[in-house]
């Protein structure tokens, strides 16, 4: 629902329309790809037109261990900055959520011509020869080091730290592709978590895997790993591959058994066939056997093509708990503070540009929970008034939209630059372009009239300079960025941060009204692998006319706050360059020191 | 009540007990002094014994017209900043409360051998030849500019400015002794704001005068200034005197007529007779005619002798809504951002030094009340749990005090360094050492993790380390501070607070338990105005040492607790200087851009 009326938006306006496919696929029957999401606590399967991307059914279903990251299932306690999953979870969301939607929609098994995923990552498991997950294995049943590392499991942290210093001693030009620094969620920091700290599993695991190329490689027998996530999270390059095993066995020389046996050294691009469905899963599924199913790609990167992006110039903003930045170029730049640029790894033909902001709706979520007293009061007597009503249970309670509805409606009010604070946004770190987990938030500027609406508002502003601090790397260092396309909760929930993103950055943010981009994204991709032939597409940029969502919101920038918040924006990068570069060590020190008072 | 059993702080233990006067006063009858205080928003009377300090009865009269802030009392809107009193709320105060207390004690007339009184300032007025307010007389009832402009009437700030510039202009070395700046509460900044504002006002007063100065001048039929109002707020000094007419007619040629004229130029020591009591307030009161009045005192600087403080090496802070610090010293240094150096202001024979911290416990109060969403929660679910009790009405209900002990226990289980978070403690403009009023409050440090009672803590620790600012100050500049006694509101009520200002400044803190300090420390001064002849004290020391309160807790420094605070207290420095000075134009620019946004 779009709050533009309510919120007084004057710059909103609809664009797009239905749109039908323009393929001459009319004549044939109706054809459709499954789109599957793996997300961080569930599954989403989507059924998808290939004519023109409508969505015939849609479930979700919960991973039933969901996150492990304060205990394990056994109910042990896991150390501080663990999150596992565990790999059964997966096929349950696929053997659950399949058949209902084929059912739901009514669709034949024949009627479905091919399938794609995509997943969270970098989200590893260590598995046999065969691909069985070690902690399928009684063995290892009891080893946390066998079971899923989620994207969020931050426990590899020092060895991230390790990693970056070796490479940086030893000049490896990967480094370049990554702003200089390798993420605690990426691949091999975790895998040499596991090697130091479970020696065993690592000797045992015939392979180290993506989840997504694992899911992809029990639906089809074939080990496919998919150059998306191998060259974002993996340092993996067209042209380098992999980093060097000399350079992995000065780390540690058991790591010269890594490349080449433990981890494949050939990727495979998204939108291409990974093999055909095998006949056991096709029986469980209810689908027709060996339909292609593509090669894994990461959940944000499947957004470009769902929201219609298939060019450079346009980026594109996956938003939900944290921001993903992704922007489409011709040539590869050295973009200092960019997560990742990785050739072919969004769309083929392209260099994929990928940066990120930590925190986003679990910033706005935190802040409405514990520090919006007045508004939490509001709703919890709202809440005893609706209790003292006959019926009560039967008519719906203020909830937590409510909080962040009233919220809105009060920041809104507010003028750009009324708030008299600054915000850095970097309560859950910053990745870029100053790629430090370490920094943690502020806000300055407080006075004794200081409301919560007015803090709320300098957090959405806080988020839009930090997409401005990314634009302007990108632009400063030869990247057209012409306009940004959001989608996501955050994007289709949150029309005030929306139209300040546009005052702040001075594009037009078009918010694509699709609710579950990455499965649309998976879906597209999926009609390409299945290629014309059989009913699906040969190029991308044809899928993505035909099957991209076109509807929903463009927010214009406002001329008129665009002076201001040059004026706010100058502050914040002071802070920035402050609190970021100047005095790196001042956020290491109260952490530290955080560390040290609480844990000895 | 103190809640140092509940809260484990060790290191508190009770001092003083029960003081009996060691004079030879015993052998005559009893014997009593008044002691009123003005405050804020209500005034308070106690009757004190001579002997021992003992508080025979206390009572207190709220002022009739209260702040005028928001609007003048017809209603009609006041400007932003204005904060205006009735002068004939603080005769009301005496007419009320005096008759009461004196029943209330069971005393006669002829027991009471004085009366003090202790005011805020600067908090002025402008009266005719014969002491009537202007505002009395119906030419000038509608005007605003009539009435008493409080302390905290801040609307004065570009006056304040005007004054200051054209005192660094020409080099006035009064500027000297209060750091640099002239406050716009003080009384100058106040006349020049009626004088270009209200010329009509200033044409037609014959004096301006503090509001302490006033009362007594209305008690005693003698206008007698204040040395301790003249010293801290009028730029006075016992050497130099006044500004001098030259400069003052150098910023507006009508302010030839304020020295000499419209401000007597003679001013009195604290502790002595201004005059007798006149028959017609002595039946007014129900007390004997003619008995001592003495000079009127700031409320804050009349706590020092009642907690017992006569002598240099100790710092006495009033901690209220905002904390002012005093100190004795022998001789005059120069103490940069200091907010006054006045000689004999405080007591005769010492300087008397002030500095202030502009946010205490209306920081917390403000934090707790809009940003402690889950205490309040608690605080709103324990309320209706309680409504639905039967006789609910009669029990009492969960309160603001419950949320700050509840705030309070999960505040003191959090280790020093436990937060993760340093704030800069200015959200109400910084008094000492910075002497900057646009300055506003930062808190830095936030995760996605970060709690309100980790918050609370920062901010309480906060003001310990602004406290340490100030405490450093002193002493690299010459002067000791041994120990700290602290009193006032926030003192008592908020342990943890003291426990972290002994363990930040590595002092003791000795908290008095006296509730009604500044009454006190008028009672005391009166009683040596009326002198050993007459049944009172001829040394300041004799009284304080019969009068004072000695009872209270002390908080011992906690060694294990000043490694972690030395470093925060260095990051804090980190903190104050690049906002306070290196990038002091920060926080005036979010001003400035706010005040542009919400008034054009």
């Amino acid at each position: 629902m779009f709050l533009k009326m309510e919120l007084g938006l004057r710059r909103v306006r609809q664009f797009g329309g239905n749109v039908q496919g323009s393929s001459g696929m009319e004549m044939k029957g109706k054809m459709y790809v499954i789109g599957v999401d793996f997300g961080t606590e569930s599954g989403r399967v989507l059924i998808v037109d290939v004519r023109n991307g409508a969505i015939a059914a849609n479930h979700v279903t919960s991973y039933p261990h969901g996150v492990m990251d304060a205990a394990f299932f056994d109910g042990s306690p896991l150390p501080d900055h663990w999150a596992l999953q565990h790999p059964g979870d997966y096929l349950h969301v696929l053997r659950t959520s399949v058949p209902i939607t084929m059912q739901t929609a009514g669709i034949h098994a024949h009627e479905v011509i091919g399938l794609g995923l995509d997943f969270t990552a970098s989200t590893i498991l260590p598995v046999q020869e065969d691909g069985t997950p070690l902690c399928f294995v009684t063995a290892w049943q009891a080893n946390p080091h066998a079971y899923v590392k989620l994207w969020k499991h931050h426990a590899a942290q020092k060895y991230a730290e390790e990693f970056t210093q070796a490479a940086k001693q030893r000049g490896e030009t990967f480094l370049d592709r990554y702003g200089g620094t390798i993420s605690s969620e990426w691949m091999f920091p975790k895998i040499l978590q596991i090697l130091r700290e479970a020696p065993e599993i690592y000797d045992n695991a015939a392979r180290f895997i993506e989840a997504g190329d694992w899911v992809v490689w029990q639906l089809t027998g074939q080990e496919r790993r998919s150059a998306c996530s191998a060259g974002y999270k993996a340092c993996w390059d067209r042209s380098s591959g992999y980093p060097s095993t000399d350079f992995l066995s000065s780390i540690d020389s058991r790591l010269d058994s890594l490349m080449g046996t433990r981890i494949p050294t050939r990727v495979h691009d998204v939108g291409t066939r990974a093999g055909g469905l095998t006949h056991s899963w096709a029986q469980i599924l209810g689908l027709v056997p060996n339909i292609p199913v593509s090669v894994s790609v990461i959940d944000a990167h499947a957004s470009v093509p769902a929201v219609g992006v298939h060019e450079p110039g346009h980026m594109v903003i996956a938003m939900g708990t944290s921001f993903c930045h992704m922007l489409l170029g011709e040539h590869h730049e050295r973009i200092p503070g960019i997560a990742g640029a990785v050739a072919d790894g969004i769309l083929p033909g392209y260099v994929g540009y990928e940066a990120g902001q930590a925190a986003g709706g679990d910033l706005f979520a935190w802040f409405l929970k514990k520090f919006a007293a007045d508004f939490q009061r509001d709703r919890d007597e709202r809440e005893s008034e609706r209790l003292s009503q006959p019926l009560a249970a039967d008519l719906p309670g203020p909830s937590d939209d409510a909080v962040f509805e009233r919220m809105t409606q009060r920041a809104q009010e507010i003028p750009p630059g009324g708030t008299g604070l600054i915000a850095l946004d970097w309560m859950n770190g910053n990745r870029s372009i100053l790629m430090d987990a370490t920094l943690s938030g502020v806000i300055a500027g407080f006075t004794l009239s200081t409301k919560a609406e007015e803090v709320y508002r300098a957090l959405l502003e806080a988020v839009a300079y930090g997409t401005r601090v990314i634009v302007e790397a990108f632009e400063t260092n030869g990247l057209s960025v012409q306009d940004i396309h959001a989608c996501g909760g955050v994007a289709t929930k949150n029309p005030l941060l929306m139209q300040i993103l546009a005052d702040v950055t001075k594009k037009k943010v078009y918010v694509n009204a699709l609710e579950h981009a990455p499965a649309v994204g998976a879906a597209i991709l999926a009609a390409v692998a299945v290629g014309a032939a059989n009913g699906g597409y040969d190029a991308i940029e044809e899928a993505v006319r035909c099957m991209a969502s076109t509807n929903g919101v463009t927010y214009e920038p406002n001329p008129g706050a665009q002076g201001v918040y040059d004026v706010l924006y100058k502050q914040y990068c002071l802070l920035h360059d402050w609190f970021g570069r100047e005095h790196s060590a001042f956020m290491k020190v109260l952490k530290q020191t955080r560390n040290n008072a609480l844990h000895g």
